[in-house]
């Protein structure tokens, strides 16, 4: 694919730190400062670039090589991870540099947020310049890279994820989820969806356990709601995946009827305490809908037929 | 408390059957069977009462003593658990034996679901009926009972609690959350809408990456999700639980500000494929109202302020 596959080695070997691929980042906001830090962790010879140079400064000090200019940055290393605010700066900046020709025979990965649609053409964009893509979702904060916990999202090139699978792995576990380069935003887009939900969810459930002068403590509540999270919530998650892939929602152990029957409790202590009740009521009337639909005797797993009956499609 | 207290022996000791708490067990409906199952697996003495009493015989089929009225029921054991549909229910099993004088030196404990209110009621109507009372949560379906990871969550009596704890722990892990009635339902309701809003949002997500065909299935997304769940997002609320008490949400790594950012990525996917977009819609509305009251630049974890603001108190 590119010159430096054939020296692409795993940390974990023997060989020095020179014989591992060396990488170029672009961008040293927060989180690309975090990715070129971890490289150079790693061992990796990192070149870097930022528009605002005095960024650079603390990762020369551990050891990077600072380019002058993009066009240097890109010349400097066969794989080129690019983490700047937006595809509007993304642009900015390699637009210049690819009608020379530098991009050609790179291995691009984009690690910049953006929507499954932006990445795709970002992908086509690539391609017209010879560079071959892979697009990223980071699912950690810059504190955060560098661990084996937190999951790098990938789509998009499989040959650019499988030579550099073990250079990606310095910034954190990486995940390839296919070839169409729009994946690893969606999935993005999805799991931040689920973190927003939970995050309210678990502030609604804080706020009315610490209303009105009660002992219990936000730390107090948050390790049962961890608990409970990674227990018995994450157990239902499983047992209800299948369900959505098969589209059949036995409600064996908990109804839809049930949990409307049962969400009455939280909206009435919720009001009596002048909690804001946005959110239960919401719930509820997409479980009420997802009844009236037909499936008040099946499990919560059925409030997908409501949600993707949702609107009707609008492209743009 | 009561002449049970001295037998109460965990089941791990060297102890015959017969030397562990004898319990009573009113309501055999999916979820008060499965308890005096767990009872009788753990080897305790049980009797059982149910409105519907065909409903005793595979309980009795296993050991269970079958009482032929409620106060039969609660003459044989010293402890009494309590399992029916709701308060109305409860009221109309113990109200006639309450009025004979048949509760008096009992321990009551009530898994019936309500409102903290209706505990912290029940828990008067019990004193004044010579019982001591605890009231509980049940943090798992029938299947879960009986399984030392699933929570059952309890408040009132610290001596009914103290001098049952180990009988209790045949049902799954006891917690004494403190002695208002009304914690322990206050709990309950507060983890079921986390709950809510976890499915919701991974409904949400699976319906976006499901979409249009993608290779992806439930499954696929869900072991990511949980990943992300059970790692990141837990460590988030980790974090932001200490925030909350201290009412300082300093946003280090990621701003409210960010989020209303990267909340428009999800709306626009989510609308591009024809996804009800209801819940990310109300997330970014409460994440603007956050912004609006002066917590743009603080954490997530400043969305409680908005929350709590949320409406004015009503009684009743
Ligand atoms: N921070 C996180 O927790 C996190 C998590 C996951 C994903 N991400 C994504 O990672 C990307 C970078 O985030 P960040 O936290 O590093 O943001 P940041 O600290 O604000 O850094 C933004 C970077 O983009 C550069 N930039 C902005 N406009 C530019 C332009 N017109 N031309 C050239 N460079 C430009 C900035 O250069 P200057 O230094 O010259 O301004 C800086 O390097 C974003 O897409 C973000 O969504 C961030
Ligand atoms: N199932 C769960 O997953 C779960 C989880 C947590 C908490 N809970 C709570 O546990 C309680 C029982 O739930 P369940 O699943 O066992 O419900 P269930 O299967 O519907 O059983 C209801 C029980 O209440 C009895 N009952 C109803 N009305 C009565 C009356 N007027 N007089 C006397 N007995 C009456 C029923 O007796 P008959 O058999 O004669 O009808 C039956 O024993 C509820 O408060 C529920 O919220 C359940």
């Amino acid at each position: 694919m590119n010159a430096t596959t054939s020296t692409n080695t795993s940390p974990t070997t023997t060989a020095t730190a020179s014989a591992l691929t060396p990488v170029t980042v672009i961008g040293l906001g927060l989180m690309g400062s975090a990715l070129a830090a971890a490289l150079l962790d790693a061992g990796h010879p990192t070149t870097v670039w930022n528009r605002s140079p005095e960024k650079a400064k603390p990762l020369a000090d551990r050891g990077a090589h600072v380019a002058a200019t993009p066009q240097d940055a890109v010349a400097a290393s066969g794989l080129v991870i690019a983490c700047v605010l937006d595809y509007d700066a993304l642009h900015t900046v390699l637009d210049p540099l690819a009608a020379t020709g530098a991009l050609a025979g790179k291995s691009l990965v984009n690690l910049t947020s953006g929507s499954p649609e932006q990445a795709d053409e970002m992908a086509r964009w690539a391609a017209s310049h010879g560079a071959d893509y892979l697009d990223g979702g980071i699912m950690t904060t810059p504190p955060g890279v560098g661990s084996p916990e937190m999951m790098f999202l990938y789509s998009g090139s499989e040959a650019v994820f499988e030579a550099h699978r073990a250079t990606l792995a310095a910034l954190g576990d990486p995940l390839h989820l296919g070839t169409e380069p729009g994946l690893a935003s969606l999935h993005d887009a999805a799991l931040l969806g689920l973190m927003w939900a939970s995050f309210t969810g678990w502030l609604h459930g804080t706020a009315l356990v610490t209303s009105e002068g009660t002992s219990a403590s936000a730390e107090a509540f948050t390790r049962i709601a961890l608990r409970w999270l990674n227990g018995a919530v994450s157990g239902f998650l499983t047992t209800y995946a299948p369900q959505v892939d098969t589209a059949r929602y036995p409600g064996d152990d908990a109804t839809v009827d049930v949990q409307i029957a049962a969400i009455d409790h939280l909206i009435h202590a919720a009001r009596a305490r002048g909690i804001d009740n946005a959110l239960p009521e919401l719930l509820k009337s997409t479980m009420e809908r997802t009844a009236a639909a037909g499936h008040g005797g099946d499990s919560y797993a059925s409030v997908i037929e409501v949600l993707r009956a949702g609107a009707q499609p609008i492209h743009g």
